[in-house]
């Protein structure tokens, strides 16, 4: 196990009918400005639940924060910070409004052009103003952690900042909310937690077993659920466990102490700038290819993967990791999620395309092992086709 | 999955080589208060670490906590506190030391005879002094949640409390720290963080999938290292993984949205306070034989137990329950652990004088159903000789 250190302050308050716990989870005499996405929030009767909950406390509202929120929208709710003072910022939705949110947050109390706080990965921020959520779309784990995605739209730049700043406060997860969304979004979430247990368990072994076991468990819940999630009306303890197992996915515990990966968010993001895939979407194509191109310095990884996830355990080991990577492939499938680049009419004539910003954005080393070049890039787009 | 509130704001500091990082953690200006059990942590050199890393601080220590820490030697530290103005406590040392610190931290600040902190459960106790921990010793759990258990010698009553306001600020892990531990010392963390996790996971199903894996990791984690641990020369990793077991069996997570149980652990006491049995003696004797006499209402986790922790899916339900809790059994004779009342030559004459107390302290509806009284626990005892 390698050395590590883990701090994780959130509080999670889980359960149905739990929006009410707001009344005592933000302070009375808090200047409070809710931020939400689109019209869902509104539509299924959150917000409202929402606004009943803040009672008396001075309230603000901003919508129409983007999936892959946009810097220039979020710079909008900074100016209504500072316009009417507010001192305590409530995220409505799923991990893009949260990520939002903690820019926000960030860049509210920041001096100096806030693109800075990206620029530096988040080491520019000194001081954030606290922040709540409630959480209507499991997968990303943004609930739970200090992470955020940012894009920039005038330079179709992605970038990312993480401070334990923008820990969030508290999140209220009701399973209930979610039983509006739609398939895709469903879909999404499930392949999005997916990809983020795997980035976290399927480099080299480290001999952290607690770390792999939770990993496993993990995956294992997904694909006990997944379909179930995305086909089948809503029910609550389906919901509850992809909630609480999204959560879990990226909130710095299953990522102590073992190396991490992240090459397939990093490439897909590439995917999503120039072709306007869903996050999820890009993971969903990438992930069994970079699998497959890198098996070899994952071989260790994948053959545990392929036993204890999926159960396989005859054949050679290259037999049983084909096995493991195809399986991966047909539950995303099974969900209604495209595994092939093809499949959104992307051609070869594309990688170039899409292997040339990597270089420009530095993206060069990635990987566990930072043997990720724009070359095995390239072979993981062209095993995507 | 039941609703629940989760908050863990410990932070865990991992690794070898980890003590020194008290220099950043410990304020600046702090009067600190070292608090040690025995000679071990002085002869095995954590104590000169600490000393090293706290620098020129005010320092003052308090050592002989003893196992099952008394309020009688723990109102001396407070005592201490008091007249020399301490405003941070350092808890060197395993669960005894650290459940000693909290109640310290608790007592120096509370109004009142300080019993009544016990009394309450920690409901009176509104404010607490800061505290950090250096773990020596894998078992409790102690070092990451808000739980104490202190004994008064002069009525020979075990008593606990719980208050989010004594969790430590942060616990530093070395695992190379359990290096000099005895057989016995390592053999009883094993066993006392296996049953934490049975206290949390063998109840019945409430469809929480993450909870149940994360268990379930955990126990085969214990089953694969425990005998290792304790029957071979220390290795790293082998420490490393059980010292970060036992902190993930007892810091809530597990425990978060599941019913629980602890009718082991109450009916142990009793054992600990009339025959001096250590606390995870009690517990390997206790458990296998609670689950043999409560299968009835724990059917369902037990066969999900026999199956996933240990394998067993040939045979009737019967057998195959039976097979997991032999299982149990052996794996903890393995490590040297006896399982019998009797090898402590505890005859069926004690059973009177073990359960009346039960009945005096208000334990007569223990369980996750509450359906443990004093003759379920004659049962158990009866089936444990």
């Amino acid at each position: 196990m390698l050395n590590f250190e883990f701090q994780n302050p959130t509080r999670i308050v889980f359960g149905q009918d739990t929006i009410s716990r707001l009344d005592t989870l933000v302070p009375n005499e808090a200047r409070v400005l809710v931020l939400y996405g689109g019209q869902s929030a509104e539509k299924n009767g959150t917000l409202a639940e929402v606004r009943t909950a803040l009672g008396q406390r001075q309230r603000y509202e901003f919508g129409g924060i983007e999936p892959n929120p946009s810097y220039e929208t979020l710079m909008k709710a900074v100016e209504l910070v500072h316009a009417e003072k507010i001192d305590f910022l409530l995220a409505v939705g799923g991990g893009s409004v949260i990520d939002g949110t903690k820019f926000v947050a960030a860049a509210a109390k920041f001096e100096g052009d806030p693109w800075r706080i990206l620029e530096t990965f988040g080491g520019a921020v000194t001081q954030a103003l606290p922040l709540g959520a409630v959480l209507t779309l499991a997968a990303t784990g943004s609930e739970m952690n200090f992470n955020a995605v940012v894009t920039r739209k005038s330079t179709k730049t992605k970038a990312f900042f993480a401070t334990p700043l923008v820990f969030p406060q508290f999140s209220i997860l009701d399973p209930t909310k979610t039983y509006t969304l739609p398939a895709r979004q469903l879909a999404n979430g499930v392949v999005d937690s997916f990809t983020h247990i795997a980035e976290q368990y399927l480099t080299y072994p480290v001999n952290a077993l607690v770390q792999d076991r939770f990993a496993e468990g993990l995956l294992q819940t997904l694909i006990e659920i997944g379909p179930k999630v995305v086909n089948e009306p809503a029910d609550y303890d389906s919901r509850a466990n992809l909630s609480w197992t999204a959560t879990m996915a990226l909130n710095g515990l299953i990522g102590a102490g073992v190396p991490q990966d992240w090459a397939t968010h990093l490439v897909g993001h590439e995917l999503t700038s120039q072709f306007g895939l869903d996050h999820a979407q890009t993971l969903a194509i990438l992930l069994p290819s970079m699998l497959h191109v890198r098996r070899d310095s994952k071989h260790a990884k994948l053959l545990q993967y392929a036993e204890r996830v999926w159960g396989l355990t005859t054949g050679s080991e290259d037999e049983r990791i084909d096995q493991a990577i195809q399986k991966t492939r047909t539950f995303f499938e099974s969900m209604g999620v495209k595994t092939r680049l093809s499949e959104y009419s992307i051609t070869a004539d594309a990688i170039d395309k899409l292997v040339q910003p990597l270089q420009a954005h530095g993206m060069t080393q990635l990987g566990e092992l930072q043997d990720v070049t724009p070359d095995v890039c390239r072979q993981v787009y062209a095993a995507s086709l």
